[in-house]
């Protein structure tokens, strides 16, 4: 599942980077902007130039999930498929102790019955324009890394509240190639978003946590959403028709989505911080994290409700974790990239023009490496995510603190503290452009369970605990001389952020409402902050001087390997291509394509018990389908996390499949491509349309999506 | 759980511990000695005053397993019961792809089915020797610590030789009050240990990982064998007849076993020792443990049965430790045991005898806090148990290298190499006293599984490098340039130490014949084990300097308070006592027992769905049974880990019960006495029999233990 990993990937792999290069063999390798396609290898390849409507048909077909993960308009009427484990951040929230829509699946058989998410937003990317002129103008040569950093803060600031005041549409400036180039990204923002139709989790992740990433695969991963805009389904110009004919072995399909960040240009040091620090930390949370949910789930069955999303995002961000840990402790790894910079020095030392490089590699050694203890600190008084540049206000993961009332205090408390300061100033989260998204999560009804925040929280006191023991100034003011367990007690019990009403009251009221209210949850929040600043300040006055320096070697190696570059990944629209093609694992072929028959086998062979159960409905119908309908698929094109959802579109920009997963050897793609073994697993399109009509039985939204009206018992 | 609890508990509570104090609320505390009862307490309270033949008839009915764990003679016919949990070693090995006895359970229906089992050590206690006088007189005053544990180990060994060689009887010294008291314990030894019968494990561990700990519970923890001689059953002596009536509440009760140590005077540094190092780092493990086996088992049925055990050990010693820390962690828990250190200094200062009290909590606090590196080290190197001075040949864990093969490879480097030296200058498991012990597990033929050695051995690998990093020059030296997956695959598949043949060929050939071989595991083992003595060095030095000051604050306590003392727990046989008694919890009252109707009201609530499905045995048999009958109850007698499967005694000394857990609140036993909440838990005489009688329909096996013919159809 990519989406989750997605997200603990970002918080995994060195720096922002910079670019990743063109490989000699002409690999299928690249996140490419939709304005920036790479014409040539398409056509010295594949002999297929896609011109600009067929561009611009696909970017505006492609929708971005708020909270990560991609989707695709497949019809007229504001249809959008994803992934189910993209989806089921929204099932679990609209369910109840009567309800379990992530396990038992959901279908809306009239408009009506259509469910309105809780705090969903859909983007859908409307144009790029170039503004690395004005932001780099706003840094002036020679400044500190704290004075460079607060300068195009403000530059990026402005020019994003601009965009939104004249176009009313959501104005981003993404860093691409490092800073080498600034651009800034509208999109038409969404945020009605209805829930019409799930399968049961048992077939959209069949196989649970031993198959994933793993292949062949038989999953069903999709989730189905309507757009609404004033109460009423939306109409989009562009959206993809769903190919009934699927894809073919060897066929070049394209991939569009938005995948999290890759890290192909990460130098020795930033892996060894990523291997010695950063992984360690992460995985140990993990580890705690599964097992807590685990025994926590067999206690009760509305328990595993509750806890079912969390307890899949932890097994799946450990599997990933797991994978590119592996990675990294494999000699061979870190040889080639050493290698790579060897040569690049060498390269370097013959040309004057990047004399500098060397001093480069230092700078990014010296940033990372410097000081383990201020990573490890950011990671549990911050954010998991490290060295990703990006925090988010509410959904922020500090290692230490792992509650969502949590999150909610802190969130308040920063607000409107930085409310106090002018916008550009703010730390990004909190500025005016970033405000929608922050109320969204502030305010989200969502539900909110006493036992498993007691739970989680006491758990990750713990773990801070642990680590910095209970005579550490901060932990003492944050413990109070209680138990971890017992002061995580009395604050989820006693904050009252449980009720929005509240919260509204202290975001509207300001700094001295928040005071004045003086939350138990806010004053422990209160209590970790000047920490979590100040480390944060660290990080962020480290990446700069290592972003710095990735700048000057990614010109060094323009100027000397002089290959064609796309940008490093951003969580922003960009689309890869490649084969669907099978592959050669420890001496057997691992064909391209996998079928019903080989689900109902995988059934049998696990005399179908849990996580290989198949849903009744699958039992019952089994001899309503066509066995021999390709159900799963893999394909060279470039993915990671992020690309959760991304439709796989062929030449003639049909939606053939959705990309739910990669390998076990895809892991490491984030940062080194390979097409020997590494694969994007997706969903066929003739195994969507077979399963509605065969299993689900739900013609009307076969109809919708071939635009063919279904005759009854067809 | 307790057996496995016992294990991982001994690993986790500081020193070996002395002595723990007489309560003066005269609560029902203690593991006694049968040649010490407390006849004054037990008359004062109770009117009750048991007679030397009653002690030694319970006694000579105890028996303590090799591997951890007790259990009782049953019948004339030399059957002993125990609980599931600690015949499940026996199980497990005896299993194969076609017979899942521990999931499935097992019944002999003729003295011909009983199954031999794989290295099974069965031990009676036959009697009690003071030999304090000749080991305190062997240690010079004023020795060194390293002399002075060389000095101690020589007389030990010569009184374990000496004793052997008279008696034939297996003779170990016990240091007791810490060397205050050493005594000679000579044990009647039985191997040929068969199966007869054990009950489903659902049933066995109903109620899983989420009910351990837990009370109410519902589970018949029972496993019967029978002992062997010469091929033939065996007739004891001394035996405890099972009485059909079971106990009734406020019943005094005695509870007979190997309770694994306590650590009841464990100091404040020594607490903190185990809070910030010790319990942490072996949490990190068993988390890590416990969802890498749970991934494995799920990938295949045949999976789940090979790592079933280990993972409910990893289970089982999480929930543990966790319990333990939380303890730990909540600040009253230090306050009381400070509170008690300040108490005695303030004694100590008012009297001349004592003045050194203060200098004795010095030693212990450096002791223990010097050098927390080597703690880690030794957890790491040596074994995850730390501070109990008993390291086990084959069966020592250390965190950085979990492999079976690796156990034996070390095992045999090390026998080869202790064997060189005069026997008293060995390390305790290689002297001649210990060589039965350690052949039975050296050459035991049960299975090694390649693919559960990898697995295992590559996550503790990746633990070590994590810890170490790879740079470390004894990590490099083990992984030689390889990841912890290649190197623990090339390890495990190229070792020839899975022929038990081939053991014996290199144990017979000595160091020599270890050298020639060159088998890559010994190599591997070879290149730990320079650091892996060093550390254990190190801790033996910390030890002894902390064990002489406990012995110093034992005796200052006994002048001072003048109260009567039980010694700590020494994984030796002892009784304790207390009366069936229910318990209040968050406001509600706890009662004492737990019946069958509760059982299938716990299966309803969780719609029969695992870990609390019930065998089908038993939904089938639903209505032929008794619902009234009590299945489970609970006691205040004093257990903790070791005290698996020993038998519940009633003042006439019939077998109303078996221990086979203790509550959540029952964990903290290990340092601190409680009979507010904290509650031994065991199976009822009488669930025992009904269940045998009327879902097992055996009344062969009932008659044998109630020495009642059963009639037909009763």
């Amino acid at each position: 599942m990519k989406t989750y990993s997605a997200q603990f990937m970002a918080s995994m792999l060195g720096f922002l980077l910079v670019l990743f290069i063109a490989p000699s063999s002409q690999a299928d390798e690249g996140f490419w902007l939709f304005n920036a396609p790479p014409l040539k290898q398409l056509q010295a390849k594949y002999h297929f130039t896609p011109d600009p409507a067929w561009l611009e048909h696909i970017q505006k077909s492609s929708v971005r999930f708020g909270r990560g993960g991609s989707g695709s308009f497949v019809s007229a009427d504001g249809l959008v498929i994803t992934n189910h484990h993209v989806g089921a951040d929204a099932l679990q929230k609209l369910g109840d102790d009567q309800h379990n829509y992530v396990r038992d699946g959901f279908y809306a058989t009239t408009p009506a019955e259509e469910r309105r998410c809780y705090d969903s937003e859909l983007n859908v990317l409307d144009s790029i324009e170039d503004v690395t002129g004005r932001v780099v103008a706003a840094v002036p040569s020679g400044a500190k890394p704290e004075d460079a950093v607060a300068a195009r803060r403000i530059a990026i600031a402005e020019i994003e509240q601009e965009s939104t005041k004249a176009t009313g549409l959501r104005s981003d400036v993404v860093a691409l190639f490092e800073g080498g180039s600034y651009q800034l990204y509208r999109y038409k923002q969404y945020t009605d978003v209805r829930l019409v139709f799930a399968p049961e989790q048992g077939i959209a992740f069949y196989g649970g946590d031993p198959d994933n990433f793993e292949y062949p695969r038989y999953d069903l991963d999709i989730c189905l959403f309507r757009v609404y805009e004033n109460g009423k389904p939306i109409h989009p110009k562009d959206f993809l028709r769903v190919n009934a004919d699927g894809p073919s072995e060897h066929d070049l399909v394209f991939v569009s989505g938005n995948p999290t960040r890759t890290y192909r240009m990460c130098t020795v040091a930033a892996l060894e911080e990523q291997r010695d620090t950063v992984l360690p930390t992460l995985l140990a949370t993990l580890y705690r994290r599964e097992v807590l949910l685990t025994a926590y789930s067999e206690r009760s069955i509305e328990n595993a409700r509750r806890a079912r999303e969390d307890l899949l995002h932890a097994q799946n961000s450990r599997k990933g974790c797991d994978g590119v840990l592996a990675g990294l402790l494999d000699s061979e790894t870190l040889r080639r990239v050493s290698e790579e910079e060897n040569g690049l020095k060498s390269a370097a030392a013959q040309d004057s023009r990047f004399s500098n490089i060397p001093y480069s590699y230092t700078q990014i050694q010296k940033a990372v490496s410097s000081d383990p203890g201020n990573t490890m600190k950011f990671m549990f008084y911050e954010d998991s995510h490290v060295r990703t540049s990006v925090v988010d206000a509410v959904r922020a993961k500090p290692l230490g603190f792992d509650s969502q009332l949590f999150r909610i205090a802190r969130a308040l408390l920063r607000a409107t503290e930085e409310q106090q300061k002018p916008n550009e100033k703010r730390l990004p989260e909190y500025r005016d452009s970033a405000r929608p998204a922050l109320e969204q999560a502030l305010f989200s009804e969502a539900p909110i369970y006493d036992d498993l925040e007691i739970l989680t929280l006491t758990d990750s006191l713990i773990s801070l605990v642990s680590v910095y023991g209970v005579d550490d100034p901060v932990v003492r003011d944050m413990l109070k001389g209680k138990s971890p367990h017992q002061r995580a007690y009395e604050l989820v019990k006693s904050t009252l952020l449980k009720e929005v009403q509240f919260r509204h009251q202290l975001y509207d009221g300001g700094v001295s409402a928040v005071r004045a209210a003086a939350d138990p949850m806010t004053g422990f929040a209160q209590a970790a902050d000047k920490t979590a600043r100040q480390t944060r300040e660290t990080m962020e006055e480290q990446d700069e001087v290592a972003n710095k320096a990735y700048a000057e070697i990614a010109k060094a190696k323009l100027g000397l390997e002089g290959a064609q570059f796309a940008p490093d990944a951003t969580s922003t629209l960009r689309f890869s291509y490649g084969t669907v093609e099978g592959y050669d694992e420890d001496g057997k072929t691992i064909p391209a394509f996998a079928d019903f028959t080989g689900l109902y086998q995988r059934a049998d062979q696990h005399e179908n018990r849990p996580p290989f159960q198949l849903p009744t409905r699958w039992i019952n119908k089994r001899e309503a389908m066509d066995p021999k309908t390709p159900f799963n698929f893999v394909t060279t094109a470039d993915t990671v996390g992020g690309n959760s959802g991304s439709p796989v579109v062929n030449r003639t920009g049909d939606f053939v499949g959705i990309i739910f997963d990669g390998n076990i050897q895809s892991l490491t793609l984030d940062y080194l491509y390979s097409d020997e073994q590494a694969r994007a697993v997706a969903v066929d399109s003739r195994a969507i349309l077979e399963a509605l009509k065969n299993i689900y039985e739900v013609p009307a939204l076969v109809s919708e999506l071939t635009g063919v009206t279904q005759t009854a018992g067809e």
